[in-house]
């Protein structure tokens, strides 16, 4: 069974997700980025992150958890360094703020760095990172997120798939951004394989014991219920695919953004009061920019950049391959062609959009 | 086939292999240092990068590859930064006064980072992060390498096993240490199967056709007569496991090493000349520190990384494990128990020593 498909033109979408966070009391210029990093991610491909997510924050500011306008506040600062308290404000908006601090910071002083507590869900990484081309520096983003992910030889899903992500300008190439989980898959991609009723990889998740397991549904059941069981870090099971490097570099970034910020990490995030009840969700995020000059002058930096870039895309191919891909080509491509053919979302997440704009009493133009 | 072992005193092995390096024309210091790299991956357990390397330094000094008395130089220097030209020396001289500049400029500006061009191969990436811990402050160490790995879908090995290590000091507990290659394995891996007899496990090397392969001689021989064929990046083969985020990672290394250092990259390190002799390898490196307090009191900082990695350590373990390990656990247990009762070298490494001590006409007392 294949997801029916909806097609929708990006500004509009941008534009409906705009209303949906106003509706909701978030301030028109907030309410828009909030959106369009939404938007972003489904231009890119990357629909675990788009606007089918919609839903949760609607809900976390419903309930009280995000708080719509937030005065967000720097605690602490020096010439290359913040840290922001989002006061439980929009992920995406305590990301742009941070993000843009240690720009300015890089621009002044040649790096910067802050450090966000007290957070939510900001999207994708890649987002924040990539902020930092259109100033010609690199940009480094990562953030801690809800336990989907097994330690090596745990069972308990202590970990987020927290994202690190890294932006590097070229020249006549596209930049180089890397956006990636640090676990094998998504929570997203199991729901997939499970709503078309197939069977995961051995490899990808463990069941409730901490053994392999190829079903997604009740992996799924298992997370939900707090059974034990999860995702896999990158590298898998045990240590004999790096299953433990993985692991690293989800605490690595569990470490920057939860304890550098003083926020939550590990199960300590998405807590609940005594009667079981939601509370903000403590997420934490660290964001980085690097001036390319502070090494080299720019125009020879990118100049090797492009034959960084080209190298990789001209080696050879393995056998019944016909190309080999640089990190953000991919989602380069894809942007490109959404931004003209439309977005393809599926009839679910069209649907739950509709039921939105219904429950808010906002102009429904999709 | 088991290799025999002879125990060997870490003490009497650091000072065997500074009269090695000494030998060579290398300065006292410096030879110490070296030395001290490479008996410290055998401390902790990772001999791939330990004693059993020696040769190929001594080979690299006596062809003229390695300068042992290079003339390093600072060509660009900020506040925070500096590009450091190692001028062909060893790479463990030129990462020791590397992450000294970067630690420095964290001490005075709250973060310091520095690039090495020209360099060569510096030992395990772990030593250079691990300095910070000693200044309270966060350690970051990169480094690129020759050519094993295969990027996502290709087949040529242009991607070193470029390492990236994080070193984050704790309070009670030892402190977080991620040292990892952005490989699946290391080729030492390979050759220790190979001389076993033993296949690897699918997914850990394809051959030169690109296509997984089980057979670490094959895949040994293809490296070496340059046919094609590789080890997998961290994720294995394709997307499925994720093996594109392993190539990104190994590419993000490469990019900070070799691209922003101005060094060598991807197929242009270890060059040869027209004559097919080998050249300088043009190596590069990354380094950079950062203060703690920037963001939070260390006290405070370290308190909640001792409750960290406590949390790990104390989740529940999947059936038929007992313990979760935190990053570099393991590897200080090892160096805590090795410095103690000695290093168990193989019998082909004891003998090798042994072989360059009399070429070199140094006295031999292991």
């Amino acid at each position: 069974m294949v997801d029916e498909i909806q097609i929708v033109d990006f500004k509009a979408l941008e534009a409906f997700g705009q209303r949906v966070f106003c509706a909701l009391g978030v301030p028109a210029e907030d309410a828009l980025w909030t959106s369009q990093v939404l938007v972003r991610a489904d231009l890119r491909g990357i629909e675990s992150h788009g606007v089918g997510r919609i839903r949760r924050y609607v809900s976390g500011i419903q309930k009280g958890l995000i708080a719509p306008r937030a005065r967000m506040k720097i605690v602490h600062e020096t010439p290359v360094s913040a840290l922001l308290d989002a006061e439980n404000g929009l992920g995406q908006v305590a990301g742009r703020r941070a993000m843009q601090i240690a720009m300015e910071k890089a621009i002044q002083r040649g790096t910067g760095w802050v450090a966000v507590r007290n957070s939510n869900h900001f999207g994708i990484a890649g987002c924040y990172s990539m902020m930092a081309l259109e100033r010609d520096l690199i940009g480094f983003s990562t953030t801690n997120s809800h336990g989907y992910v097994i330690p090596t030889f745990g069972k308990e899903p202590i970990l987020g798939t927290n994202p690190l992500s890294v932006a590097i300008p070229a020249g006549a190439e596209r930049p180089f951004v890397l956006d990636m989980s640090t676990a094998v898959v998504t929570s997203g991609r199991l729901e997939v394989y499970h709503r078309k009723g197939k069977k995961i990889p051995l490899g990808w998740a463990v069941d409730e014991r901490g053994l392999p397991c190829d079903d997604p549904g009740r992996i799924l059941a298992n997370l939900k219920a707090h059974r034990g069981g999860g995702i896999l870090p990158l590298g898998g099971e045990g240590e004999d695919y790096g299953g433990h490097k993985g692991y690293g570099l989800d605490a690595w970034a569990d470490i920057f953004s939860g304890v550098l910020s003083g926020s939550g990490y590990l199960n300590t995030l998405y807590p609940k009061d005594k009667e079981g009840r939601e509370m903000p969700s403590r997420v934490g995020h660290f964001f980085g920019a690097w001036r390319i000059d502070l090494f080299r002058p720019v125009e020879e930096f990118k100049r090797d950049m492009d034959d960084f870039i080209r190298r990789l895309r001209q080696s050879t191919k393995a056998e019944g391959q016909d190309r080999i891909y640089v990190h953000g080509e991919k989602e380069f491509e894809l942007e490109e062609k959404h931004r003209q053919m439309g977005i393809p979302l599926s009839k679910k997440v069209y649907g739950e959009l509709r039921a939105i704009a219904e429950e808010l009493k906002i102009p429904w133009d999709l």
